[in-house]
């Protein structure tokens, strides 16, 4: 069997070594140039470097975070319970303030800071614990990205020429494994670049061309021509967030590429995992937040903009669900109209 | 009154030295971060380093090719006439070669052909005659960037917001400098970074700046949730050439934002400088060439993709004519389906 490209587990890139209280995370910026674990053995050096982690959303922060409260609550073990309590409290807090818009870290930290509370409440250490949980999410987040993958492989056809913006994390993954390594269709993908942060030229690209699938690179304004040309055969477009009513927050770009497949009866499949958030209602509820604009101003670390110049990035947009056409999710594909039941399927 | 920035008008960024048998013109790559007239004195060295301007479509290019014509001119000046023509259509044909897409550049060195022909029949020198000829272009071309620019600011209402991709060249400096500075209207420019060349980080911007105008950088993949938003009123495109039927070829990325300027009600203003090209009768007739692929896979000479990863980089595309609200051209604005009569207004 062909060997999974690094990207589609989260557990081969997120560890925690119980021995000696580190956590291990690959650099996602310097990857696939290096493939380098980066070990952290202190709680606020980890808290610092989060924020700089956050390349694409859906990616595997929530389990940093949650390792590092880990990491905490092993430097503060042998403090007594109340004040390990509050240590953790904090720690939490400020992972949450380094990273404010990101839910499913926020949800996994309230998740490791109940745990952390009945481990301690029954006299046990809370460091084991957490590094538990949050094993079982990952494990959890892997299972849900291999099933959403495989299902979404079934709206592929032999022959299909895919454009894919952003990277879609392990479902993307699995989707063309399922789809060309297993079933055999040959597939054509067309990755934008994905400004500012490149996941597209960096990471999408590289683990699609890992796994045997021809992939072009292209510029985040290049889209429109091959739709304009009949390119593409579908749009795949993975989801940070889903609301009930099947609106979709990914990627920035997301929408405006949605627009063209639509204007050219091309379909838009959305990856998204583990379906709806059963809290937001519909799209008005899904947040938009603003990055950090210096990201836009530079390229590769490097000064583009002339002096002076202010810049804007937003680093999600809302999709509404009449744009979509399918969303795959670990539990089957289903049409934005059909997620309001979702939580019966 | 204020200045005007430096591209504005082509004779300020490019010239001829009469006396010393030398062309100058403007590094676009390092502009504005520094200002530098190279000097070129041999044909052989500006013609290989032609392809590398090619920063962006209606630039000097043409220009500097013509220039570089004269060179050639003076080089063999002394040689016999015959001699002399031949050498000028073997230079010509180099020229058209390193830039084989590039049509107004082939249609001015067939003028300077000509006129170098018929310099030497009248036993007259052959460079004097070139660049009398291209001075003449360049002056003209600055008239109707003026023309254009002025027409185009009367499409402009007080409090406009501005989608810009590209950048448009002398008669995007003139519409902003009638409209914000003459006129007074309270402008915003969002520009598009302007992959892969980044025109818009580098140029639009800058010289948005520098005409007092508030100037916000975004990337290519940014524009659709501004449009959602409703943040812009008007949408303005350079076109690089006009077909009759309204068709127009502009940057790559140009259709796309055109298609949601339309889905959101905004108006696609085209700065259509001489109108259309009688030769072209709609939008098939117009060619869209491919780029050297490497600029996609690099940033500042480093290699930003993954090995392996191929890339395409079509740099123009079509624009339909019912996607765009009005044409602003030397002689007025039109809409696109007016362009037919346009050599009868």
């Amino acid at each position: 069997m062909m060997e999974l490209p690094l990207l589609t587990q989260n557990r081969d890139t997120v560890r925690y070594d119980r021995e000696h209280g580190a956590v291990l995370a690959l650099d996602r910026w310097r990857y696939p140039h290096e493939t380098i674990l980066v070990e952290y053995t202190d709680f606020d050096s980890l808290a610092r470097a989060l924020p700089q982690m956050l390349m694409h959303t859906g990616g595997p922060q929530p389990y940093i975070a949650g390792y590092a409260l880990a990491l905490a609550a092993r430097q503060h073990r042998r403090w007594p319970t109340e004040s390990q309590r509050a240590t953790l409290v904090q720690a939490a807090e400020q992972l949450r303030q380094v990273c404010p818009m990101d839910y499913d870290m926020h949800t996994l930290l309230q998740m490791a800071l109940q745990t952390a509370d009945l481990a301690l409440l029954r006299g046990e250490p809370a460091e084991p614990a957490i590094v538990a949980l949050v094993d079982a999410e990952i494990s959890r987040s892997d299972t849900v990205a291999e099933a959403c993958g495989r299902h979404a492989a079934s709206l592929l056809e032999d022959g299909a020429c895919l454009l894919v913006h952003g990277f879609g994390g392990g479902a993307f993954n699995w989707m063309l494994h399922h789809a060309h390594v297993q079933q055999g269709k040959q597939l054509d993908v067309y990755a934008t670049e994905t400004r500012p942060s490149l996941q597209g030229t960096r990471l999408t690209t590289q683990q699609a061309d890992q796994l045997g699938v021809r992939v072009t690179l292209i510029t985040d304004n290049m889209p429109g021509l091959y739709f304009r040309r009949g390119t593409f055969t579908c749009y795949v477009a993975a989801a940070y967030r889903i609301a009930c009513d099947g609106s979709t927050a990914g990627h920035i770009g997301t929408y405006q590429y949605a627009v063209m497949a639509a204007r050219h009866g091309v379909p838009c499949y959305v990856l998204g995992y583990a379906g709806p958030d059963p809290l937001a209602a519909e799209g008005t509820n899904l947040i938009v937040w603003q990055g950090d604009p210096e990201a836009v101003l530079h390229f590769a670390g490097e000064r583009t903009a002339a002096a002076g110049v202010t810049a804007l990035y937003p680093t999600l947009d809302i999709t509404p669900p009449d744009l979509i056409t399918q969303i795959a999710t670990e539990r089957g594909t289903l049409e934005p109209e059909q997620l309001a039941a979702y939580q019966e399927t």
